[in-house]
């Protein structure tokens, strides 16, 4: 077999640095969410760009799959090996290579996570600030074009990769970009390859695009009656142009989540979730706008704080928003869902899911980076039992199909993976087609992490 | 011969719509810098997608080439048609279809020009604020990935573009993006598209994101004894991570034409043109700030108005830089440079590039968006003159290296074209082989924008 072959040529050349242990390859074959496990049947932990384009050489061959791993944090199946082959590691290849701190841009290897990224540039007064709560590797949210709580001021990781460096299938190495802030020289590989999920390349290397850490950080939080009122604060303050770091929405659900899990004191109640980044005048200001937004929309209580340590308790409860959520119903997995909206289609966004969730008998927590028009249900099911799954996919459904209906996207930005590529030719219509031909000149053989995004294969 | 086969089928199709006079050839043979003209064999002005799908179709099947023509003020030669083939006047596709004012999104077709989609937009409240100067077509811009003076604080047509949609070379219509503001379903379409200069596809429609207009603006001039003074100023304001909206360096020499060619009295030194959008009080922070960094430069003066009527004439000045250096030298063309550098080598890149200056016999003034890294010198020739071509190419040659070698780019923002195309490989190596393969799914019988960005054809 094929796979065979490709292994036994590259087993002796990785030694110990290639399993094919069957716990190692149950781990690889899973990721956090819902998807039905499919492991590889080897992962290698390649140490050099060198040692990816070989392995890339071999697998062309032989016609060998590969599905780059990066810390197994998606949600939507990318990194399950469905046709088996090699799982390749990318934990090893883990270096901080270059930080250029007077432009404000980093060097990295892909399996840097971005908390370690964070504490490693401490010191130079910059940060990283895309944030999709998990502590992924940076290679795995180039691939699949991550964002999460800063991307309403920051950008995704659409903006924020300035250069790659990239195996391709046939093992040619490629470097994207440069380290100037913009350029028109020709198509833009670089955003080609962010976001394909591992689907056109190995990404190698990453080109990181900082900023300066802000002078002064308030949070706030905001409790609503309503979530309408809630949601309605949100259109607001982005429509005012107040350039809030971040602004988050929880259902009551999910403050229960975090009661119980965390065990904060929240009133469950909808809530808003803020920080605001910059000076010491302009985050008056933004705290302060955006509390009479609030106030004329029901807020109750508008409470911001400049404590450190109040702040860095109110992300740790965001960022524990997927564990809390399942620690409603022992024993559930999160059935997660992406939709993102134009902003002014969000509040009929929510509520026609909000309709859809009271007529179901599955509990679906709600979060959002609403700033942005994206909001995820983890909608509880107990992985074991069909007719849960069913209802869940019933509704996940209805939901992507409602933020198309409303000129949206099916996911934000967790990525198509297993999860949504049943929507793709609804989405993209045509364009769907045009990314297959694409694929088909980058990975001839179709081994790059077959099965994913784009039609047929 | 297949071109006059195509012409004489499109040519009862599309009537008066359809020129072939010597005069409307020669004016779209040509852009607005120094590239060799080449007139196309035709030139038809397309009213609706179906029928610029029907040209496709037409000059695919009889290997004809097209050329998309916005406002014709590119400078690398782009619209100039070294094959021959029809020139495809985009100019009355200029309608606004759709403001989504409370999104912050507008739907338009690709002949409308900037200023006048500002001019239709202004009662909303929201602005477009992607500035190349040129009253350039938003088609053009997309497809050249334009930036110009606003880019350090809104970005370029990169992140401007939400969506488009986008004739094929086969005469397929696709549709790349949604209005969402963010999207991980997928390969990034959208980019590829925007900077491919014609030749993946004919842009149709596209959905542009937009920003409310600043509560406050204010303007600021500052001179300074010594060019390097001035560049430490920009570089020093940028990593203090001021939100600046413009900061434009300007040479003694582009001073002394603004003031023979629209009357200005200015001193003759190298001066910065700066301007601040935000609340009141960030706008007075900020002028506060930079003016602060630029007197520890030993800056002189630093003049700051909240007056529309100064910050207009300010900018109808910057915008006439072209004309306004090439006025220097009555008769002479500009050679435009535009390479763009990581901001902490900026300072060496001009230091070297006016070495150069001083030793060349041709007079080259230099402007600056340089809160990018991005700077141009119009090096100023009698077209008809081949050794002062010569030494502008060379000196031209010498800017380009020098902007590879310090982890630059060649073009910042005015695209590849026929000037650049040159340099692809060095910049680009083995990445721009894959550029060439992109093209060759895309456009398999090469009729699209010919012998422009990618290798051989």
């Amino acid at each position: 077999m094929s796979i065979e072959t490709a292994i036994a040529e590259l087993a002796p050349r990785f030694g110990e640095r290639l399993s094919r242990a069957e716990a190692v390859r149950a781990q690889h074959g899973a990721d956090e969410a819902h998807h039905a496990p499919h492991p590889p049947d080897a992962v290698i932990w390649p140490e050099s760009t060198a040692e990816v384009a070989e392995i890339a050489r071999t697998c062309s061959a032989h016609g060998c799959p590969i599905v780059a791993w990066g810390a197994g944090t998606s949600l939507e199946g990318h990194v399950i090996p469905v046709r088996g082959g090699i799982s390749l590691d990318m934990s090893r290849m883990d270096r901080l290579l270059e930080v250029h701190a007077e432009d404000m841009d980093v060097v990295i290897q892909p399996g840097i996570t971005r908390k370690r990224l964070n504490e490693e540039l401490r010191a130079t007064g910059l940060f990283f600030p895309v944030d999709p709560g998990a502590d992924a590797s940076l290679g795995g949210m180039a691939a699949t074009r991550a964002s999460g709580t800063c991307a309403v001021r920051y950008g995704t990781m659409r903006e924020a990769v300035l250069a790659l460096e990239v195996v391709l299938a046939d093992g040619r190495v490629i470097r994207t970009g440069t380290r100037a802030r913009k350029s028109s020289a020709g198509y833009d590989l670089t955003r080609l390859f962010v976001g394909s999920e591992g689907t056109l390349g190995i990404i190698t290397e990453l080109t990181l695009r900082l900023h300066g850490q802000p002078e002064a950080i308030s949070a706030a939080t905001c409790a609503f009656g309503r979530l309408e009122d809630a949601v309605q604060t949100v259109i607001e303050t982005i429509q005012m142009g107040v350039p809030v770091a971040r602004i988050e929405l929880l259902d009551p659900l999910t403050i229960r989540g975090f009661n119980g899990y965390s065990g904060y004191d929240m009133p469950e109640l909808p809530t808003l979730f803020l920080e605001f980044h910059g000076s010491e005048a302009s985050v008056a200001e933004q705290a302060e706008t955006v509390g009479a937004i609030a106030g004329e929309n029901g807020g109750r209580g508008f409470d911001w704080t400049r404590e450190p340590e109040a702040r860095n308790r109110l992300w740790a409860a965001r960022h524990s928003a997927y564990y809390a959520q399942q620690s409603l119903r022992p024993g559930a997995r999160g059935y997660v869902t992406d939709v993102c909206v134009p902003i002014s289609r969000l509040a009929e966004a929510i509520a026609e899911t909000e309709a859809d969730l009271a007529e179901s008998p599955l509990m679906a927590p709600l979060v959002g980076h609403v700033g942005d028009g994206n909001f995820h249900l983890s909608i509880l099911i107990d992985p074991e039992d069909p007719a849960e799954i069913a209802e869940a996919a019933r509704l996940a459904g209805r939901i992507n199909e409602r933020a198309l209906r409303l000129g949206g996207t099916v996911t934000g930005e967790h990525g198509v993976g297993l999860g949504k590529r049943k929507y793709m030719a609804a989405e993209h219509g045509e364009a769907w087609g045009l990314m297959g031909e694409i694929k088909a000149v980058l990975d001839p053989a179709g081994i790059l992490n077959p099965g994913k995004i784009v039609p047929g294969n």
